[in-house]
């Protein structure tokens, strides 16, 4: 197969754990003979320098035309620590994401028991988790329309949602449960909020043409609750974008590192793949970022494009790692491999797993 | 002292936690001499079935001449299963704060050494865990002006804030903080939300006058993980209304039980005492709800008029029941102990410690 693959390191860590990424297509082009090519392009705090824009007009031309996208990381201290600066590096992410229509952000759960040791919960509550969030990515409280008034007293932002955008990631959720075990739960605050009110009433309607899948709701106050106390108790969840953005934070923390959980970001005519972590510009340069997240998403691009064979390598290839303690200093504190070795691991045990 | 109590044990579990907090109270009359009224009043569900309101107007009245609410709880699973209804239990809660004026919500989220082997949290992360949450109560999007379209099919609500209704719950947060272990960590989402930009400018600038207070500022999403990887970082956490719902969910669980964390709702002048959890109606009835959070709630009430030896004969009681394993199922799955029994327990060691 053919693929034009866009390549968007972006800050921080994002260039290095891609570079693992794209060691890892390379080493799949070679054993299974197909033909890649990779086109890179700036996005992020490291565009606002470039160019003055988080999102370079070239960039955003670039992923419409690419079969897929591999994405790092955005974000930079600078930013953080500088809340009044009104270009910032995040709208590089949400500007792709509103662009594409990347309307659906997919994660996967899933604790290996070769790392159960590293999760803060214990044991009995965390083995065999296996639960993937649906989370909407393009509407919500993050896009909605925010104001300041002019004395600078008084700020607000507006989380609305339509009945369309529900639909749209309600319909791949339930799709997914279909093909796992068959419930779905969706997280909301109902009691309250307006928003969380029609997203219960149209998923509760959508819900009616998938009646092998069981329909559970739960508020978000309890669903960061029984993420800690029950996670095994989930399949697939779904939820409207801030919501997903606290729940995928806080399953990528139990299965015991923030550096192992790929995402993929679908949308009607362009898919992105980017590793679950932010740019963690504390460690960049390095050498000691975990670059597994971002092979993950690899595998996720592969399966995407119905390469499954390809996508299970790259996963037999993160497992052996694992079993052999290949892995960075997040996953086993007095590890003395880094970002490069794992990659080249990994890379290597794809072409040779023997 | 004399205190004027009034009593709204709404529903679910609301009343029976309640009764067992009565029952301290009066342990303290009698040992300490003081003389307390309580009224009793109704509120959320249970008020709506009487008079079709969850906050009568003379349920309002008693609350604003009264020196202390005591709240049991709220929220019936009628409503929970009906997200149409336009009159809900909840707004009995949100109403009571709302014109109260309980701007802020303190919530102490401490380990008990007794009961470290029932947080799903591995003993080393959650060891010494000693928090507390103060979360704006009456602004954001849970008050936010609310609106559907017409034809249902797009919904919004508006988070707004203002300077004086964020200064307000800070200055109380600062305070505590300079009495506990001078760090101040501030929840918000300000790389994507104008109104959590407002709040890092308006703590920021109000952070000046506590010099021996140390500032430390962290996304809502990083914050959800840290209570579950690194919970013993924080001293006191400042958030607004929706993020201090799910961060002090979170903090009730890793503390073992939901059923152990009290409350208190602060205004200028009204003060209301309520246990962390909610209304639990599947247990309504059963004897089987853990009225702990409820009477350490009392405690805090005592320690607002600045009766702490009182206070502190509550909580001693409270420790001398885990000691002793009386105990609800919550808290030991073997337990045979109702929620009357450890009432009487703990309110017969307030008269007799020994
Ligand atoms: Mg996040
Ligand atoms: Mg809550």
């Amino acid at each position: 197969m053919q693929l034009k693959i866009a390549l968007l390191g972006g800050d921080g860590i994002g260039p290095e754990v891609l570079a693992q990424s794209v060691k890892c297509l390379k080493a799949i082009e070679e054993t299974f003979n197909h033909s890649f090519e990779y086109v890179e392009a700036s996005v992020g705090a490291v565009a606002i320098s470039n160019t003055g824009k988080p999102l370079p007009d070239a960039t955003l031309k670039l992923c419409r035309e690419a079969d897929a996208i591999l994405f790092g990381a955005i974000g930079s201290l600078e930013y953080d620590n500088n809340p009044d600066a009104q270009v910032r590096p995040e709208q590089g992410l949400l500007g792709l994401r509103k662009e594409l229509g990347l309307f659906a952000n997919i994660r996967p759960v899933k604790m290996f028991d070769s790392l159960i040791a590293n999760s803060p919960l214990k044991e009995h509550i965390v083995r065999g988790t296996d639960l993937v969030i649906f989370r909407e990515l393009t509407g919500g409280i993050y896009f909605g329309k925010k104001s300041i008034s002019e004395d600078g007293t008084r700020a607000s932002d507006v989380c609305e949602y339509t009945e369309d955008e529900i639909g749209r990631v309600t319909h791949l959720a339930f799709k997914a449960a279909k093909k796992r075990r068959k419930k779905l739960t969706l997280v909301d605050k109902a009691n309250v909020l307006e928003s969380s009110r029609l997203w219960r009433k149209t998923v509760s309607e959508i819900a009616k043409s998938y009646p092998d899948v069981e329909l559970q709701t739960m508020f978000i106050d309890n669903a960061a609750v029984q993420m800690m106390m029950n996670p095994t108790q989930f399949d697939v969840i779904l939820t409207d974008n801030m919501f997903g953005d606290i729940l995928s934070d806080q399953g990528s923390v139990i299965i015991g590192s923030v550096g192992l959980l790929p995402s993929a970001s679908i949308g009607r005519e362009n898919a992105m793949f980017e590793p679950f972590h932010g740019s963690y510009p504390q460690a960049k340069g390095k050498n000691i970022a975990n670059p597994v997240a971002s092979i993950l998403s690899t595998a996720m691009l592969l399966q995407h494009y119905g390469l499954n064979e390809e996508a299970n390598a790259i996963v037999s290839a993160v497992n052996e790692s694992f079993i052999k303690k290949v892995v960075t200093l997040d996953v086993l504190g007095s590890s003395k491999y880094g970002t490069d070795y794992v990659g080249d691991f990994i890379s290597e045990h794809i072409v040779d797993p023997d």
